[in-house]
């Protein structure tokens, strides 16, 4: 027996410790570059602590001194520079009618970005194959080979099992779910490959580059066909005790009692709130408030054959159409009563509204706060996403940067 | 500038750490006593710090070491004893209708009970002298003085803002909200006072020492004339980015479309799930289903002048009585319709029901968890409180004695 310090956490786990806090704040520093002064500042540590995980850190060669070109007075500060390049990292947004991927240095600067549709009636296999391509080409438009990328992570829809990397259920992709993703993409790319639901995704890229940088308690409500939102609580992600936390479209609120519609059937895997207030349901919902002549103009549009799409309607509310107005109230209303469930039970300090709804912006978020007045017992923020399409992909470059952190800081 | 180890993460701290570890343990263990061997494994220390710890907190008084009674062969094992009876702390539960007021010692073994009732028409200030006045009391039977006492929390109903001790809004005890009970017990008992909302209380006691320890992802609801939970989310309480979390008793589900019952009038202060399953509630749908001669004892017993008790309908169903059976499946109907949407919200492990209606048990929670069957995506499991009017008390007690760590771990 002896009596020096225990194994697990000896001077050396110190050491270690403030060299994975310096390389952390170095990395999330703008433009990657920080002062030795503002590393005492950002980390808490004192200054030799700082010094002596710099110079661990250039002995790794993660990071580099750089005259700091901003000095006025005397011989130049140096600046540290994470050397971002060292490696890369791929997003990749595998949705029913897109492929989306971006290609992103370590310090999360997006290099690439790189965008397919997906053909009308691919299945499964045809997506990994278009999945697959497409991150060759989006490596070499990037002028890396596969050797550089240090993290993928794929965003999905439907239910995602994280820890055996398979997709469970995936409705609107048919045939996707039970792929072996990421095993066939950790053989392609010969690095650690993550998966997580696409809405997880996406709350993590509004918190890191969106409109709710650093927010501490927030909910993305993903709003188009379907409904599904990813929540951040207490500054993490919550999923859940069994993965299903955040199931808004499946909420049953019955029918308000001043809404004369009557509720659509029952699909397949949808939730009762999907089916009140998905883009279908609007759909439905504006073609029979415009019917009977009350809105020709609008009708004809909202019935063209082959096409269901709800743009319009927006359009002309924004125009000061006052038919269109009447239906998005009604879906306010609603959409409403869904959210201040919500609100109620999580009091998040802020909703972001994305998905193919958001794009409505102001003309859909001020009848919903207006319906929400009196609903609720706390001031919760409701904004539009400003990431658009870009919010899962950009949120799975988050993700598998968080991923690369092991790698950085266990050789120096 | 010097090349030594930082100010804030020397050695000396790790020690620290180390000392905070092993007390954190030992406190926790059964009977605050532990050999050597409990200790390596509950810390993950090795066996030369954790003998390191032992003896600077045997060097503080803090801890004792003691024969261990069950060693069968050779001389003695010696087992680590936390001394409990240096400290004690005091929980108080203030509500409505009754103070329970619980004195533990700092391994949190309860030494004293005591309850009073609140006279009916009690304002504020005569609950406060009450209070006050029972504190006295709890200690002088507990053969303690104030001197003994380390840390005193509060429960109460209402808004509490926690950080400045103040009470906000408690509608059921009038003239109680806005008195300065914080500082005046502070200057009574010249220890820490600390206060908060009873259901938050009342989940770190189910999680403590009742139906759910251990468990990561909680929800206590707390079920009578008004509807209020506490939430436990990835093992931290959650009380929302406005203290406004779990307001379940404020959700509007509209009218379920196969109740026929009008819904409530609006009372201040009520929410509109508290107006269609509160106790009150309850009372008003069992009188009417009864009416019309369908069930005219139990009408009788429900309509009792100065008497709205409604634990003879939960008898009467456990008896057997089909209109009995008929009102409660209707009550929970509609509260299954309002759990779903926190259970889809929020997935929890467990919903634990504490509060009066708690008492109806299985007869309640039965036809509660066959109509949650098809809302809900996640078996989340439904119980009953185990701790009955005890909860919040021991849960004030569990938050007292986690004030007083800090206490115990910067002098040694």
């Amino acid at each position: 027996m002896t009596t020096s310090a225990p194994a697990a956490t000896g001077p050396h786990v110190l050491r270690q410790i403030n060299v994975t806090a310096v390389l952390t704040a170095l990395r999330q520093a703008d433009g990657a570059t920080a002062r030795l002064t503002d590393l005492v500042t950002s980390t808490g540590l004192s200054r030799p602590a700082v010094t002596r995980a710099l110079a661990d850190l250039r002995d790794a060669d993660l990071v580099e001194l750089v005259a700091d070109e901003t000095t006025r007075i005397g011989r130049p500060a140096q600046r540290a520079r994470f050397r971002a390049e060292l490696g890369h990292v791929a997003g990749v947004d595998v949705g029913p009618h897109k492929i989306l991927i971006k290609i992103a240095d370590l310090a999360g600067k997006i290099l690439t970005t790189h965008r397919i549709a997906t053909p009308p009636g691919a299945t499964g296999p045809d997506v990994f194959d278009l999945v697959s391509t497409a991150l060759d080409q989006a490596v070499t438009a990037s002028d890396l080979t596969h050797a550089d990328l240090w993290a993928v992570c794929v965003g999905t829809p439907g239910i995602v099992d994280r820890d055996h990397g398979e997709v469970l259920l995936a409705p609107s992709i048919p045939g996707w779910a039970g792929l072996p993703v990421v095993p066939q993409l950790r053989d392609q790319l010969h690095c650690p490959v993550l998966i997580d639901n696409d809405v997880n995704l996406a709350v993590l890229a509004e918190r890191w580059r969106g409109t709710a940088i650093g927010v501490e308690s927030l909910v993305f409500v993903q709003w188009g066909e379907r409904i599904g939102t990813g929540l951040i609580i207490d500054g993490a992600p919550y999923r859940g005790a069994h993965a299903a936390a955040g199931e808004l479209g499946f909420l049953d609120l019955g029918l308000p009692p001043n809404d004369p519609t009557g509720r659509p059937a029952a699909n397949e895997g949808t939730g009762p709130f999907e089916r009140l207030v998905g883009a279908a349901a609007i759909h439905e919902l504006a073609v029979a408030m415009t019917a009977g002549g009350r809105d020709p103009g609008l009708h004809a549009q909202l019935t063209r054959p082959g096409d269901r799409d709800i743009t319009g309607l927006f359009t002309a509310a924004a125009a000061g159409n006052p038919t269109a107005a009447a239906v998005i109230d009604r879906v306010a209303a609603r959409f409403a009563q869904g959210l201040s469930a919500l609100i109620l039970l999580l009091d998040p300090e802020q909703v972001v509204i994305g998905g193919g709804l958001s794009l409505a912006g102001e003309t859909l978020l001020e009848p919903i706060r207006r319906h929400l007045a009196g609903r609720t017992l706390s001031a919760t923020s409701l904004r539009a996403s400003s990431l658009g399409e870009d919010a899962v992909a950009l949120g799975a470059v988050r993700h598998a940067l968080d991923a690369t952190a092991d790698r950085l800081t266990t050789s120096p």
